[in-house]
């Protein structure tokens, strides 16, 4: 365990003790360490937020006395006795063995540790409580419901503030919050939770991904393939979806004599379009790309804006090549990958190699010689990467590339998975060289991953202001006043023309008001026109980052647009 | 009735004669008039095809002789001993009261007519046996199964022979076969049933298809939306078409506690989108597009290739305006779908304007006031159009128009539809001028209808030989000989570089090989590069319908096709 772990975990009996020093008759159920911080449960507790601050200055004291953890091994005896008025820690008693308690002060818990060794070990700035919420014992909502209060904890004053300070960032950035106010999508309970729909603005930028993407794959050489959103049902139990992803699937439609899923991956249609045909070694590899809508069940109470949703768009491919062409296609494919993130304005990647897990399918040889393929291609790509010991798929292992994005956050992305599973399944074949038919090699892979989740992180990471080739409106043109108008019409075409995207604000608002809502819309240019500008053929440009960038011709600023937007590739 | 179909049914008495005189055990079911023809059921007949013309030899015999039909009222007494050795005539009788039975020479049957007065007025040149299918009793499957005999007939032999002759056409250009050998889509049904999947050159014809539509409708001022292919099924309740259409619709699928439709039209989702603000009359009209896959249960014996699926995706549209604003942008509508058809190569058109029908919503005031703006609307353009008498939606009139393919069919594609329901059902509103909340009104728009049809169309009307801006392989380039190799693949790049899409046949096959291999992909343009073309610097042209157009400099060849890339817009 990793001692700030410790720390947390030890900062949840503090909490403990001041609640019980601050409430006597609260009943205690557990506390234990969560990423950034600690939580404990309390039954008999009725507090709200407002009653924090009187805890946390209880909490303190208690840190600042130098109080020691002390761990005893006690027999079940004992430790019921000890928490006989404690309901909780007397059912939790009953499945337990060997029995510890730690004693802080006043408080004793029961507890199998490990803790530091006194509250002087925690600085009494580095924690904070954050806020209470119910939650039901055990989590099971059969249960009486307790009283949780969050903390947060780390090593020092500065580590809590810097995250504090991410942490508002954050909400500045939630995409939630400007997928409304930038009007880019909605999810509307009454049209289907977890179902996204994607408004003009926010769909005028995927189809400009999709385009961009779409290019980028018919000049690797992808085939594009449309394939429908139900298929029989018999494609997922032939390709395994059905036996290892059930609890993820929809229930069938029963279509006359025959039942029907709601595709949770494109795969088996894929194979499909590959055997409508007898293929040559010749032919190969053969790519297949699609935007493929997919369907999977997740709990309502997990569903979360456009990053868990439970209908998504993949760009999906799958890589059907010889053995012998796998290791150069793995290899395009990853740098391939790279640089489509990049151009996103992505720079920092975690890249994981994830091998073998429990129960999978494909023999020891096939997994280490393919797991060595994956290795060989990041080594001679120079590429650092981690070994996720176990954290393959059931049909093969994978490259897993994470970007960072602008608050060092980690986003899964791009995937490339090896599949052993479906050639065979699938019966794929290929005749070779040598006039044999053989078993293809399999790739499964996605860049953005999908479109809603890269969107939910592409919004974030820019916090809205997106670069000005994704930016559906890239410039206002804003007349001081009515005599600018028809100037400002010739302008308005000029740009359009070039292909810029822009629109005319000649509302009869102030530009004060206009320039307010331009910043809010995080318009990419602002473009004043007075007397002067229309005496000299000119625009005032507003950057959106860099503020006023001055007086600049109308021919001037059309180069600088149309190179900032080619900027990406 | 007119007068071909008395003809066609009385050929279908004189069949039914011709096969008592040939096989006097046959027993007789029914034999009505079809489209182009008749046809008539029998049991106890063991035939085949090679039969056929046995039979119609015999017909033509009957025809020759100038044999009156005579018509005669009887009682069910009468007739039950008339037919007591016809099993299934005295099945019909249990139904009738008003009997009537009809005689031609030697044959007596049970009919209503009206028929010719005699075989004279049947010209024997005019009519041909087809084939023979089997045909449960009364369509039943539980029944009997009968032997039934089709067979054409026309005004005379010039017109049979024209109506073959077309056949023989379509069925050449037939897209299910043209669709295999191109290998532009496939259906499979392991996959699904009546779920095409789009093959590469398919999906690469699709994508230039709706990468022109999205350009188009862009700078028509359409807002572009990406709506789930799933929603909760209140929508559709909200909207009636649960209501009016459940035949059509898919079972509902159980997430949690709420019931999803697989939806089966975009509207409610756009109507979604509409009310995620409070709309403004100065925001009017609004326009939302999307190219939405919706899926339609069809009975599995009515699938047809991509004309009859069960699902589709529609370059679907809706327009919410106020109702001043609706006459004008029904006249854009109208004018920008006959645009987009004959940018797609078609010239003839039937308009259909389908007014109220039974049962509809709305009032009569509203039904009139709107069938009479898209008279008039269809008027001002100066378009001829036919009244189709009930025929709208239960929502609202609508305009249809139907494009006239290469051998004459009529295909529908773009259908405008006024909408009194949804407006109402799903509360939409908009803030007037006068500051009051007013109830806006709706058009549904498709302009091709769907991209499965359209293609099937389009695939029959080119017979495979699509236009150069929709061909996914423009050129081939061939060197006669290794010693041009190195010259073809400088030609290549030349091309590519100009944004032609072509490809290097540089195998070691003869020239005459492909050749014919080209043709029968519908190469718009084979180059040939022999040593004289490597020293002109230029390539021999042969196009798909003109032959062979001589030596041509490249660069000349990059324009002329450019030129007719361009051609369509």
């Amino acid at each position: 365990m990793e001692k700030i772990e410790i720390k947390r975990h030890s900062l949840a009996h503090i909490l403990a003790s001041a609640v019980k020093k601050l409430y006597p008759e609260a009943k205690f159920g557990i506390g234990p360490a969560v990423e950034n911080g600690f939580y404990y449960d309390f039954g008999n507790l009725k507090i709200s937020d407002n009653d924090l601050q009187k805890i946390e200055s209880e909490m303190r004291k208690l840190a600042s006395q130098n109080l020691p953890f002390e761990r005893k091994e006690v027999s079940k005896e004992e430790a019921q006795n000890l928490f006989k008025d404690q309901p909780y820690k007397l059912e939790l008693l009953k499945e337990l063995n060997n029995i510890s308690i730690y004693k802080s002060g006043d408080f004793i818990d029961l507890c199998a540790g490990p803790h530091i060794s006194s509250t002087k070990e925690i600085n009494s700035d580095s924690f904070k409580l954050t806020k209470t919420a119910g939650a039901y014992w055990k989590g099971d909502e059969k249960n009486a419901m307790l009283t949780r209060i969050y903390g947060l904890a780390f090593e020092n004053k500065k580590a809590l503030a810097d995250y504090l300070k991410l942490q508002q960032e954050a909400e500045k950035r939630d995409h939630r919050k400007l997928g409304a106010q930038l009007d880019l999508f909605m999810l509307d309970e009454e049209a289907g939770q977890g179902l996204p729909i994607w408004l003009p603005k926010g769909a005028f930028i995927r189809k400009i991904i999709e385009n961009y993407l779409y290019n980028e794959l018919i000049s690797e050489g992808y085939n594009w393939l449309y394939t429908p959103h139900i298929g029989n049902l018999n494609l997922w139990k032939t390709s395994g979806h059905w036996n290892f992803y059930k609890e993820n699937l929809y229930s069938p439609i029963q279509i006359e004599e025959e039942q029907y899923l709601l595709k949770p991956m494109d795969c088996p249609f894929h194979l499909k379009a590959y055997k409508s045909k007898i293929r040559s070694y010749k032919e190969l590899p053969i790519k297949y790309a699609e935007f493929g809508t997919v369907y999977r069940y997740e709990r309502s109470g997990t569903l979360h804006g456009l990053t868990r949703v439970r209908g998504f768009t993949q760009d999906d491919a799958h890589l059907i090549c010889t053995p012998e062409q796998m290791p150069k296609e793995l290899e395009k494919l990853v740098r391939h990958g790279l640089k489509i993130l990049k151009n996103f304005g992505f720079k920092e990647f975690n890249i994981y190699l994830s091998t073998r897990p429990e129960g999978s399918a494909g023999t020891d040889e096939g997994w280490e010689k393919a797991t060595n393929t994956l290795k060989q291609v990041l080594s001679k790509l120079k590429l650092k990467f981690q070994i996720d010991a176990g954290g393959g798929v059931f049909y093969g292992p994978k490259i897993d590339i994470k970007i960072k994005d602008s608050l060092g956050r980690e986003w899964q992305c791009t995937t490339v998975q090896f599949d052993f599973n479906l050639p065979e399944k699938f019966k794929l074949r290929y005749v070779d060289k040598d006039g044999r038919e053989k078993e293809p090699f399999m790739i499964h892979r996605a860049l953005l991953g999908s479109f809603e989740r890269f969107f939910g992180v592409l919004i974030e990471h820019y916090a809205g202001a997106f670069p000005l080739w994704l930016s559906p409106v890239q410039a206002w043109i804003m007349p001081i006043s009515k005599a600018q108008n028809k100037f400002a019409k010739t302008v308005n075409q000029k740009l359009k023309e070039n292909g810029l995207r822009v629109e005319l604000k000649d509302e009869n608002d102030t530009l004060g008001k206009k320039i307010r809502e331009g910043q809010i819309q995080k318009i990419p240019y602002l473009l004043v026109i007075g007397e002067k500008e229309v005496k000299s053929n000119s625009v005032s440009v507003r950057d959106r980052k860099k503020g006023d960038l001055g007086k600049m011709k109308i021919i001037k600023f059309i180069a600088k647009a149309k190179e900032e937007m080619e900027k990406k590739k």
